[in-house]
């Protein structure tokens, strides 16, 4: 899953440079890190990117050891439900008992070896069990940021990590999320998901006729190779958690054993990094004196911080944006300011 | 007076840039603002620029209306008394009765009315009295940064706000500068020197007799049109304030009625600088957002501050700083950082 924009991570992140195109924390992008991690798991055929018009042709340049036909374009944005059917199509098509994953491009995720045992049970999980199957992240903080799972501590499933779900839950507010945490049986929603496609299929066809029969239509354009963007564009934008996960049944999630960051802003990015002395973290050039908790993100840019502590600082070739840790949220409100100036050079 | 490097104002202020060559507060660089004001007083043939080797080719380039004759090159830096005596004798060699200003190339003074109402005050002062003549800047807070010169307030040419001359203090100690000021007979040393050329030679013959010595010598180069280059460079470093006007008596000093500035930091900038909503000021492109009392520079790049208070940010094409208002003097440490590690390219 390629989509989207990202906002949170100006003035790196870009219409045409979001951040699953970005090397904000390794050394290459979050996408080409996401595609190397599966590629260790499965074959390069078997991996697909769903991604938007605009983005297709920069991923295709970018991304290596991906077949640029299992590059998926979406027409336009409409939310991850409509995403994820239009990517179920195609792997339907090739394989009528394909077992999908579904994973974020532009999520950190540490521990490649837990990784695929996680996936692994999760694929034994949707087999077996003919479940909508999720991966939970142990939360670690009352965060209003995610989505969180209720699981039952009582499953049978355990033996793989694996639970049957009560209760998907919207992201919740900070008083809930409290309470979430400490009744200790919910996990955070990562937006991984792992299912038969005739499981999805059917679980659609239950809970979002309406998009279900929207995409027999595609269907059927796909397999004539025909242009189905019309049909597209009438589907109603719904993400799967909405349509999908907080109706169905029978969906089990299974623990992460991995160390996961959504990398939702520029302090998710400190938090993650390794830390130089004085705690900062420096990526590119540059050099804190006297100062503390510090992040410089820094391209093509010496960058210097004196006597300053828990600043964001970032340097791109025509931007340059400071900011509080603890106001990074506050970004978005910059990329409006410049929206509103029609400042598109900047956006 | 266009020498001196002025390490303060990185990024902007670079070995090859300093100050006196940049716009830090107008839309001309420090030493075009003096060479103008100096311009509307005196014909272009009797203003000179007194500048070091390195800087010399640059300021013929880049100040306009300036002789290239007028252009006096030290061969190398020696402070303040010999770059003087080296100018004095330039004068001399062209008018023997001659009065001579010396005025810092990257002062700022607001007000060109009063300026010239001081100037004229300290050269009649200088013309009759066969005296030393310093301009004096009312203090406006117990500054350690600059000397200090104690004035007789019941002297006898108080009608030209001008008065003899107690004590020429260094730049005093905390404690003592708070004593200067509450004394209400102390005035900042602003660097700036009106006096006969024949009285400064006799003073200089008086008080720095060994830099007579070489003056005399390298006088007979100068009119012979050789190269005294040997001379000067055995000469010994020495400021006019320590070397000659702690010493000399028959010294008297003007008060100014201009606004001045010795801009000695990005902190001094921003006092100066009209500021905008929320007392931001912001020079080149950028934009405050949730925040206060900053100072952007910027130059060819956009630069956002959000949600942060009292910060200096700028931005050169290679370079960025972020300090604390309240910090500025440690640029000075980042300056030695540099150094220390060889990185010319920044310097």
């Amino acid at each position: 899953m390629a989509g989207g924009r990202g906002t949170r991570f100006w003035p790196s992140s870009r219409i045409e440079n979001p951040k699953q195109l970005l090397n904000i924390v390794g050394d290459t992008s979050m996408l080409q890190m996401t595609v190397d991690r599966l590629k260790k798991m499965k074959n390069v055929e078997d991996i697909f990117i769903v991604t938007g018009e605009d983005l297709a042709p920069k991923i295709r340049k970018l991304i290596s050891g991906i077949k640029p036909n299992n590059i998926i374009v979406e027409p336009s944005g409409k939310n991850t439900a409509p995403a994820i059917g239009l990517a179920a199509l195609h792997i339907k098509n090739i394989r009528q008992d394909a077992v999908m994953g579904v994973f974020p491009a532009d999520h950190l995720i540490v521990g490649y070896q837990k990784f695929a045992r996680t996936v692994r049970s999760a694929i034994q999980l949707a087999t077996k069990n003919g479940s909508l199957v999720t991966i939970g992240i142990n939360p670690t903080f009352p965060s209003t940021a995610y989505g969180y799972i209720q699981y039952d501590p009582n499953s049978p499933e355990d033996h793989l990590n694996g639970y049957s779900v009560k209760t998907f839950a919207e992201k919740p507010h900070k008083k809930l999320a409290i309470r979430f945490l400490k009744s200790g049986d919910f996990l955070w929603n990562g937006g991984m998901f792992i299912w038969k496609t005739s499981t999805f299929f059917e679980q659609i066809e239950a809970h979002m006729p309406d998009l279900s029969n929207q995409l027999r239509k595609i269907e059927k354009r796909i397999i004539q190779k025909q242009d189905f963007t019309r049909l597209w564009n009438n589907i109603d934008p719904e993400s799967v958690d909405y349509g999908l996960m907080e109706n169905a049944n029978n969906i089990y999630v299974v623990k992460a054993e991995f160390e996961w960051s959504d990398l939702g802003s520029w302090e998710a990015v400190y938090d993650v990094s390794p830390k130089s002395k004085g705690k900062n973290v420096i990526r590119g050039e540059g050099v804190v004196i006297d100062g503390h908790n510090n992040l410089i993100q820094s391209n093509g840019h010496f960058t210097a911080v004196i006597g300053a502590d828990n600043l964001v600082v970032v340097n791109t070739k025509d931007a340059t944006l400071v900011v509080p840790r603890d106001k990074v949220e506050d970004v978005k409100a910059l990329v409006h300011y410049l929206e509103k100036n029609k400042r598109n050079d900047l956006l």
